[in-house]
């Protein structure tokens, strides 16, 4: 797995290193392909990433989400440039590994273009748990989905999940003979990244996001705009070449999201809603906003008390 | 070198692997540091490339521009996306290079930024050369620039060079402590990019254009749109998704730039005029209208007599 610090906050956060696409075990499959790929991720890329970085030193995960906001990530659905730097970055390390299947792992590495997303995803938790150490404040700081139930929280050293029904992926696209009829509710920890700056905030950048959008930039950018309402801050990092050089929205108010009736907009994969066949499509899901209001009215309740 | 082959045409150019950037010979330095890369090159990248193409097959060079072009690279001023996917695709193989010294390699590769540029270009010559066999046609085959002459010709196995002074590199960013003062005119083979579809055809697309000629898209969106009124065709891969997914505009016409006085311009790098120091800063050249305008007056007598 991968292991993210964060020095100033005291914070160590964790993932697991990315299985790729197709026929893997964190898409629901269970077939012997997946199980395959876990043993491959075990057994020879584990050991070969962990010796690169070891020689490589620690990597900065959000500097080389900022380059790929530029380059047309979103660093949530789309993480094509992402990884890329992060290979470029890795390249010496990894020509440097000594064991003895390392061909087998940087094949696996070269052709994995989702390998930034776990890391992003360890990366943005790590901030949202920094920002979990300001009790009072009305940032939201967690936003989670499980396929079933979405949920939301505040900061807190133990926050109450606010939660309602997992929304549907809408503005979707799907894998051919795929449709809605297939598809699971909203799943997944990713949206971590929506309220960092990153995914659906970045959407504005995205060529990628504008293809499931409706196809064009202004499409995308309409995600970016949205969520901007309702947040207080810019990316000082995270810039948005086609949005006017602008900073990425961040730090999502439960106060602008009640009163203006906006959720954030989680750009996103669809998983199979019951025979396990894995991706399906990707799409944007809007978080429900039933969990915003009960997180307002219990902040509202625990500061007037 | 790099050998770049066009089967279709019969077409084989050649080009050296790129030195990067700072102290290096390609930007005029004779230093000891320039040397030294000329022989890392020679003993160590070249070798290593070798046998990791040989091990991967031939790479697609133009289907990794179409995807960087998406990622904001105009493949002539940037090429950091292009250079990552090229790395990306090789990385297996690069790993699996037994030479000695492949991880000097791989860290000269990894911190070359410029990596792809060469290659870029003798692709481009391939497609010019491809096209120069087409005789009587209008469309521009070759712009090259010295530093003190600028050449254009026309398609033909053996066109005349149509000549003029070359033109001062404008809409410069200049390195600190640089200015126009040191900077030598317009200079390098690498113009026939833009006679592809690459660098200011694509400068709508690219962040890095974009802070070169005013700091907004809209301004790099403009090179585009100059060359697109001059060519005959849109790019039916480097498509620009910030400039409406439109293809950039390629194949110049020598009557279209006559008839409108607007000649194609060339985002490039600004070398030093007489010190030796190398490269001081990147802007945007405007070739010299006469050379076209000579170069239109032979075609005409040509397809006259």
């Amino acid at each position: 797995m991968w292991v993210v610090e964060l020095d100033e906050a005291g914070v160590r956060t964790h993932t697991p290193i990315g299985q790729g696409s197709g026929d893997v075990a964190w898409f629901g499959r269970d077939t012997t392909g997946a199980i395959d790929r876990l043993v491959l991720l075990r057994d020879v890329v584990g050991p070969v990433l962990a010796e690169a970085v070891r020689s490589h030193g620690p990597i900065d995960v959000m500097s080389l989400a900022a380059q790929a906001v530029a380059m047309g990530d979103d660093v949530h659905v789309r993480t094509q440039a992402s990884t890329n730097l992060l290979l470029r970055s890795l390249l010496p390390a990894l020509v440097e590994v000594e064991h003895s299947r390392r061909v087998e792992a940087a094949t696996f590495l070269s052709g994995n273009y989702l390998l930034f997303l776990s890391l992003a995803m360890a990366a943005a938790r790590a901030l949202t748990t920094w920002a979990g150490q300001v009790e009072g404040s009305s940032i939201v700081t967690g936003m989670a989905r499980n396929g079933t139930e979405f949920a939301t929280w505040l900061a807190g050293p133990d926050p109450t999940w606010h939660m309602a029904p997992a929304p549907p992926v809408k503005r979707a696209l799907y894998q051919p003979g795929r449709s809605e009829a297939d598809a699971a509710p909203d799943i997944g920890d990713s949206a971590v990244l929506e309220l960092v700056g990153l995914g659906g905030a970045c959407a504005a950048g995205s060529p990628a996001v504008a293809q499931m959008v409706g196809g064009t930039m202004a499409h995308a950018a309409e995600l970016t705009e949205e969520l901007d309402s309702v947040t207080v801050g810019s990316s000082s990092r995270f810039t948005i070449p086609v949005w006017g050089m602008r900073g990425s929205p961040v730090a999502v108010d439960v106060r602008r999201v009640v009163e203006r009736g906006i959720t954030p907009s989680v750009t996103t994969g669809i998983l199979h809603n019951s025979d396990g066949s894995g991706q399906v499509g990707a799409g944007v899901a809007q978080a429900p906003i039933e969990p915003f209001i009960a997180a307002l009215l219990e902040l509202d309740a625990t500061l007037g008390a």
